[in-house]
């Protein structure tokens, strides 16, 4: 019998929904299976994340209801919004302190290779439809939606990122601390069966890229690399399987992209020239991640997914994988929380405008810790995204801590003409200061001497806008200090 | 009997003597003990040091002498030259290619607490002597001279590094490539009885820190923290002692520093308020590495080591310690290799102007590549330093790749005022595009996709006047691929 791919079958079609639906439910069981066995659940209460006191961790555990639900939340046409942060959308589940959720995340970039990232994942199939009568998703970027106004379509493409959700959490209000914590992050299977048990994602060193204009001998041109992904976990290493240069391609609206400045464009590989003699021989390992996890922010609306800013979004920083922990402030009633731009792989910098974009699928547990609890504690102050591994501390730097507010009315298109590395590198100083004094009760010259000696700053990336630095110290310096 | 160490025994003075000579010899025999098998020796001829081909390596060692000398280069009065580069300096020992030798490293902040980290130590003490009628080492920096132009002191202070050197290599020339392997790499024990089995370091928060013009408050004030260092090997970590706020200080000819603006001026602590309740509790895992490593510039004479450059010099990345290995382009007649600026701990950014400034005494294989054998192999094009540990290969950008050349005949002054994390992170993405290009026969289309999703961009350091930016790559991820 056909498996729902032979294409000569007389039942073809019944027998391929069969088998979209069957993966699509082996994607869910598998996830679900393993999720309460995550270890990141026993510490919830133990008062062993450390930025959580006992006496907050014993505040939060009081206000969570008697039993922690599980949510499933898919990426669909219906639960994704393309390219803004809204603090007017409408959320797509409510969850409680405490609960834990699973959402999947596609990557913006699957339609350059629309075989091997869509066809035949009903997800990505609904939110990629683009036919000349209609989009799955018309707006893609937080720019006009009137068709009067947008050249390359609906929200222009300012901002690029599929975000699913939002997550309304209840009770969360401005001034509270949204804590996720990663349990899961996995790369989410190709629905091609031509590509069963593989899965993809694209790079592309495109025109926003830090390289763009500093091309050997003068030229300019965008490259997308496409890359084969691991999922069975066994070898954990993406490779390449080839690239192509990007040429004018037309959407199915009619509009010509001359260079990647719309998302989501299908690329018409008859149009290409691809290379499959790429890269052979080299095995990255991976490092899965969410690029954009954000909330809400209440500064303004629509608001560009592209730079990072105070409430999180795309911070592009690869650590924010399995087994991390961020802590948010909350900007709006129900803190909304999206999910996307995922990666399988990203050096610190982002050189060339993108890391391996390809689709995975997370769980995560959110806790909040309400503002009142949080005199005192490591948290009271803390207005800007912080991250937590297993080692380490994270602070995020960026050109401008919160752009929004700092650059006004016209802080959505002034931002990606005023950022520099250093300025983020300012920015990171002054939260790490700022984090070494309230946490661990540090002088300043105390934090500024340690800071010299035994933080290391590196650059997060220079492609988002707002530029990044990260500030990174190791937990076990404190581990003979009384907390 | 008085072991050197009680003041009223009739035979104090000898008894001194003959336990500062003691104390040295068993540094010397020490070291050398433990020299021979050290691992790095074994993979000489190997071909096993990946940027050296196994053609390469052929080339080399038959140009090496039968036997390997082994030489032992103390730091004192007359083998040091402070804080400039010199091409027209005269070598304080010759080798020859394969050749090992250990080489004695002071830190220029050491009379930030002359009881702990000169007293008793001949080498310190011949190096730092300064009375009323002379100094051990007069001229400190590249600056003047002459008496009626200086008003710091003789070099004016523009350049710090105390540089146990030149080593002269036999047979180096212009266009040659000087790979350095440091096999060892342990802190200098206190020359004093009453801090025996000990070492000691010092951080300083100074007017060139990144954080200098943005303390809380809007104060300015320059704060050193002194470091206790394990040189057991045991807890391999430092704790800090106290610190004090700078205060002027009054050099013993007379001259008044209002700030850390010349470097040896032995700090009167009855002027100080020391402040011994400093980061109880916070235990840092130590780094030892050498700051400063370079050889001789054409271009000019003399040479501020402050900014580091195409040969090397202060690039202060604490990766270069123990175990890794540094490829300088060789710019002058016998390559010229000083030593200095030993840290026992440094983070990324040295963000507050220092490290934890501690004596180090360093063993070194030099390996001298030549011109005519570079043709077809990575090291071919080499015009900057270059990073190898076991794991990575790392470049190092600057804000100006070669600010000598670059900047012209105002260089050493112009530096001070142009350089930007921004321009640093320029000059690494060239280099590793052409690292990788040259390295593994990527095209510029792979390197700029590797870059983006298998590089760490980080920040070296933001005080040397010329930043510095380095990027790093994982040896393995090529481990499929032909060489």
């Amino acid at each position: 019998m056909c498996k729902g791919d032979d294409a000569s079958c007389p039942h073809f079609e019944l027998h391929h929904k069969k088998l979209k639906q069957d993966l699509n439910a082996e994607r869910r069981g598998f996830l679900k299976s393993g999720l309460f066995a995550a270890s990141g659940l026993a510490a919830l209460g133990a008062g062993g994340i450390s930025l959580v006191t006992p006496a907050l961790a014993q505040a939060t555990i009081s206000k969570l209801p008697a039993q922690r639900a599980y949510h499933y939340l898919p990426a669909n046409a219906e639960t994704v919004h393309w390219g803004y942060f809204s603090k007017s959308l409408k959320p797509r589940i409510e969850v409680s302190s405490g609960d834990i959720v699973t959402i999947e995340a596609l990557t913006h970039h699957a339609s350059d290779d629309l075989e091997r990232m869509i066809d035949g994942d009903e997800g990505a199939e609904s939110v990629y439809l683009w036919t000349k009568e209609k989009k799955g998703v018309d707006r893609r970027g937080a720019g006009p939606t009137d068709p009067a106004k947008y050249k390359k379509g609906s929200g222009e493409g300012q901002g690029v990122h599929i975000m699913t959700g939002p997550v309304y959490v209840r009770n969360a209000e401005p001034g509270d601390i949204l804590e996720v914590r990663i349990l899961d992050c996995v790369p989410r299977p190709s629905g091609n069966p031509k590509f069963s048990g593989k899965s993809y994602g694209s790079n592309a060193a495109a025109n926003w890229g830090f390289h763009y204009n500093d091309l050997l001998g003068g030229t300019k041109r965008e490259v997308v690399t496409i890359y084969e992904v691991d999922i069975a976990g066994g070898k954990s290493w993406a490779e390449a399987v080839y690239n192509f240069q990007w040429v004018p391609q037309t959407d199915p609206f009619g509009v010509r992209h001359d260079t990647i400045d719309y998302p989501g464009v299908p690329v018409d590989h008859s149009l290409t020239n691809r290379n499959f003699d790429v890269l052979k021989g080299v095995r990255l390992p991976i490092r899965p991640h969410f690029g954009t996890i954000g909330l809400a922010p209440k500064e303004a609306d629509f608001v560009d997914t592209i730079p990072p800013s105070y409430t999180g979004g795309n911070i592009d920083n690869w650590r924010i994988g399995k087994g991390a922990t961020m802590y948010y402030p909350v900007s709006v009633d129900g803190a909304l929380l999206s999910v996307g731009d995922p990666h399988a792989s990203q050096g610190d910098s982002e050189l060339c405008g993108t890391a391996i974009e390809c689709s995975l699928t997370g769980t995560f547990q959110l806790i909040l810790h309400k503002k009142a609890d949080l005199a005192g504690t490591p948290l009271q102050e803390l207005n800007y995204p912080m991250l937590e591994t297993q080692t380490d501390w994270l602070v995020h730097g960026f050109s401008y801590a919160n752009y929004l507010e700092e650059l006004g009315p016209s802080a959505q298109s002034d931002i990606y003409s005023k950022s520099s590395v250093d300025r983020a590198l300012r920015d990171a100083f002054r939260k790490m200061r700022h984090f070494l004094m309230t946490t661990k009760g540090l002088t300043e010259d105390e934090a500024i001497s340690l800071m010299s000696i035994g933080v290391d700053f590196g650059i997060t990336q220079v492609v988002d806008g707002n530029w990044g630095v990260h500030a990174v110290v190791k937990k076990d310096i404190f581990s003979a200090r009384a907390a």
